[in-house]
């Protein structure tokens, strides 16, 4: 899979890279990320990137002209399966869209910033507008990284032990059942007894049983 | 506002910190932000902060004890308003919530990893636990990343224009209005005629329409 991130702070984004899964799964060739710095694209003296918003009002609006030029320049070199741009007001990330987008071979992020781009640029060259939650973050950038990580974990081979993804809370509309390691008693606290019976079939049971029950108390939506 | 994180990754999280509007928070006195690396609590040589999970499975477990220790101290130096645990099953995250937290004074965030913690650090310390959405991430601290942003930038003085965070999506239940920039025609594609007219109570009028509009359509759940 290869992921190309166009953004005016590519400096924010360099460590949730370069550490931990994400890095593994750039380093065994399983993903490719490419930053590009929208400044990179534009004409003028100043590289100016933004602008005041017409009718007036607070914040800038970045403009359309380099964001066009880095998503032509790119389009020319391979074909995109999206142009996915990161807005609060796109469709709201879920497991199923990360399953989905992990199928991709080539996909561009745009990252928002400020008060998000020209309208023009939405209707021109994006093909899937994505919130990672109805919050507003300062840009894209975040939940550029969180969309990437929710989507390189799923690449075959990215996790060490692939079941590890399978039993996730989500995978199959269930919140995890609670989980304890060692020790088996701390300050008084004792780990379930069941954990400790070694009978594996009833652990199994109690784990679903748990699972549905979180399920049903914390998050009853996910059962509909 | 003081936030402490905890992880055994700060690694990952520097770079969100140290640039935009997160920098700038912290350079203007508006917010500090410790990172505790997990390990510095541990006890034995091999600094081990996880553990196989009781009763078998795919994936480790952080342990409860280094959790305790770092947490203790922390909260032996002052007192906190909330130790928040980030985790795919918690609350989901939401601009109330963050504007909420922006409220507080020292918080605590611990960030899970791997199949998260010991669930007796979640009934013995924690306060709150959130989720930034209902899909999977490696780990929370890139959770914990988008929970700092969504709340710091609420904080008075941080943002330039202060009236730019009350017009964002969401503060008002609604999606925020579709923006433009120079130039007023790009390629054939031009800007509506009512942003170009300098009638300021009409371009408010059409905002707030477009505002209905646009979250009647993408986001009705709101609305309700």
């Amino acid at each position: 899979m290869r992921i190309d991130i166009i953004t005016v702070l590519p400096e924010l984004m360099q460590s949730p890279f370069n550490a931990s899964i994400l890095k593994r799964a750039k380093e065994k060739g399983l993903v490719e990320v490419h930053f590009h710095n929208l400044r990179d694209y534009t004409t003028g003296n100043y590289k100016q990137v933004d602008d005041y918003q017409f009718g007036g009002g607070a914040g800038m609006v970045l403009m359309i002209e380099p964001i066009d030029k880095c998503i032509s320049q790119l389009q020319a070199e391979r074909e995109y399966d999206e142009v996915i741009y990161m807005t609060p007001d796109g469709l709201t990330l879920n497991q199923g869209i990360a399953n989905e987008l992990s199928l991709k071979q080539n996909v561009i992020i745009l990252c928002g910033h400020y008060k998000g781009v020209d309208q023009r640029v939405r209707d021109m060259f994006v093909t899937r507008e994505i919130s990672i939650g109805d919050y507003v973050l300062s840009g894209g950038e975040l939940a550029a990284a969180v969309l990437c990580d929710a989507v390189i974990r799923l690449l075959p081979g990215v996790l060490n032990d692939e079941t590890s993804a399978l039993t996730d809370t989500f995978q199959d509309n269930l919140l995890a059942p609670p989980v304890y390691t060692r020790p088996s008693n701390y300050k008084g606290q004792e780990v379930p007894e069941i954990l400790l019976s070694g009978d594996f079939p009833k652990i199994e049971k109690w784990r679903e049983d748990q699972a549905l029950e979180r399920t049903s108390k914390k998050r009853p939506d996910l059962l509909k």
